[in-house]
């Protein structure tokens, strides 16, 4: 077994690919995509399979409270801190076969060449899968890695309950995911998080690799919006007080608002709801989901603004009354040196096509950089599509992110 | 037993409020409303309670293949139509204590009426309950008047279902109102139905009783607006296809198509429905329920058109694709000389100050129009609030009401 740094070494890019299709077939979707939400009977095949392979890779396998799973390769000094890699398994309901399953599967693939090539690193080093990153079937989003960097606590955590009234507790005991390793931060050399771009830059501009300086700032809102429930059809529209009459113009207003700070802000609203919810009565209530995003805090603070003072000026004018519910905020986040470094250092020496960038969407790293230094790596995914079940990414560009990951991983693990 | 014509004859005002409030009792909310929705146990509940008080007040009750309650008391002549009167006992999930159940015990007054005075009328009399008016639970509304009305086919009726996926054949096995009467007209002397308003007119204009001429015509869609889910964060804002552009846009149209053709147009946004519905994906679809409505057929025709071009113009501009389901659709009613006569002489008999007017929204009546001589009867709704649990009606209206019924039916009873 040799510790040495062999810069030719390359990871199989075509076991990695049957990796990906292999767990694609866990919670498979007619349209091609996946539907393996967190906790469920499906998000606990994928488990069991990944740590199937991670235990024939040589890793040791251990769950925390909120099962997260750390799959662990020994270095030769076991007191070093490790350096870790790894995203999620579960998705989105009408999800893709790429999106965190990649970053996850990637760091497996990096443990099956070193134990192929025999080659034992300095550090320790370990493949995480966060739980209910994608935040579709518990809110808030990234909850595995937010009780685990100190975010969250580990109760509020627990008490979380899907659409079903299911807590996030019972379904960790359902699926006999609730391990004793406290949920908690322990010393760390560096993190790593390999993933698909989610977005259409790398793509339009033929790169292989994003080397990620950080990632957008991002704030949850529910919005209700609330007026007088009437029937449809003898009340005189003037005197309406409709909701939807609000919701038409925050919703428009809004829009120009990302305008105004194109081209990095983001305006969406991914789910609604009317109540009561009856074809011929005005609603009462609605509650419209608002997601604001923008990479400097100052512009997303502004924008955070300019939402209150929209939903306020707007309700007022139309007489309709409002409240604004925090759902989550996360800031805009900085990387550290280090890992970008090393991902750079890689990305050079293999001579990969890279450029440096933000990441739009949210990930575990966001968090871990609270108690890690920590990276990220992106590679294209097919006209930007993500949380899609069209979602798709080519083998090769795959392969290519993954060698980066090795040979960063390896040179953090030997510093 | 008389059959004289009493013109100093009145209903008893404080035993119909009894009735009224004994009634919403029956799935009260604690809002002070009712949620009685048809064919649930609540309403199970409130049509027993109405049999036994029919019972009492010495009328014969059948019950139809829809679940339509038939209570009659008969004439000097049997082979005589009868004269009709009723409406319905089933509410929105968050109605009041007056839409619908008020048009039914207004008929048990007057049956309980002639029974104390011991009158008995030329023609029989019936009070009738029509099953899932509101169109909450079942849609279409008016379901059952409809198939009465040969509207509807009884096998489509049946196999409508809930949200739940129960039909309404199993709905109504369950709550044992799956009557053996076929449900379909036979012949009526006349029809009338006593309503709240749910619009604020008589009240503003300080009136009594609204002497109905016709009924609005009403259009109901479900509008489908598609784009391309993808993630909240990466994917650049002018990159989107994004339904909730195509909602902002389409609605603000539509309210300005309503105030085109104000003041009678109105254009009602009940219920919408995103999918999958997760706060951090952009929606791949959207469905709002649509609702327009006009007393004259060809505006009607015209704001339809207008509607179909602004989704057509506006997913176009914004790359969106759209369908437009229909739901229903109830053409303008003109009610019948006979029974809107009827209804002038006894409103001047009785000397309770009064206007004509149109019906804004849908009534059993409106499907009876079309096989019976039909005619209805509107009190003022306080702040013509409806279809809201603080809906509210005086006791006073409510017994001039009553008493305008009493001397119409009684008089087209003689006829």
């Amino acid at each position: 077994m040799t510790s040495s740094y062999d810069s030719g070494l390359r990871i199989n890019g075509q076991r990695l690919w049957q990796s990906l299709m292999d767990m694609a077939e866990i919670g498979a979707t007619a349209g091609g995509g996946c539907n393996r939400q967190a906790l469920t009977d499906e998000d606990k095949r994928g488990r069991d399979l990944l740590i199937s392979w991670c235990e024939d890779a040589g890793c040791t396998v251990a769950v925390d409270e909120m099962g997260n799973i750390f799959a662990r390769r020994e270095g030769r000094h076991e007191t070093l801190p490790p350096v870790i890699t790894g995203s999620h398994l579960d998705t989105q309901p009408t999800g893709g076969k790429f999106d965190g399953v990649y970053g996850v599967l990637a760091g497996l693939e990096v443990m099956r060449t070193l134990q192929e090539q025999d080659i034992r690193t300095e550090a320790p080093l370990e493949v995480v899968v966060w739980t209910n990153e994608e935040g579709a079937r518990f809110s808030p989003a990234m909850i595995g890695s937010g009780v685990w960097s100190g975010v969250f606590d580990r109760d509020y955590a627990w008490q979380r309950s899907d659409k079903a009234g299911i807590t996030l507790q019972q379904a960790l005991d359902t699926i006999g995911y609730n391990g004793d390793v406290p949920a908690k931060a322990r010393p760390v050399k560096a993190a790593l998080e390999l993933h698909i771009e989610q977005g259409p830059i790398l793509e339009q501009k033929e790169l292989q690799i994003g080397v990620l300086t950080g990632i957008q700032g991002m704030y949850w809102f529910d919005l209700v919006i609330e007026g007088q429930p009437c029937h449809a059809g003898p009340t005189p529209m003037e005197q309406r007080c409709d909701p939807f009459m609000g919701l038409s113009s925050i919703t428009r207003k809004l829009y120009q608002l990302a305008e105004t700070h194109a081209p990095w802000a983001r305006v969406t609203f991914g789910d609604i709801r009317a109540e009561p919810g009856a074809r011929n009565t005005v609603p009462e209530r609605l509650v419209l989901a608002v997601d604001l995003r923008h990479p400097d805090k100052s512009v997303l603070d502004a924008m955070e603004k300019a939402f209150r003072d929209i939903a306020e000026n707007e309700c007022g004018r139309l007489g309709l009354t409002h409240s604004i519910h925090e759902e989550w905020r996360l800031p805009p986040v900085s990387f550290d040196t280090l890992c970008i470094n090393a991902v750079r250092k890689a990305v050079d020496q293999l001579d990969y096509p890279a450029m440096e960038m933000v990441s739009g969407a949210g990930h575990d790293a966001g968090y871990l950089a609270g108690v890690a230094p920590t990276g990220m790596i992106f590679v294209p995914c097919e006209k930007g599509l993500s949380h899609n079940e069209a979602e798709h990414a080519t083998p090769e560009d795959l392969e290519a992110g993954c060698n980066v990951l090795l040979h960063a991983m390896l040179d953090l693990a030997q510093q």
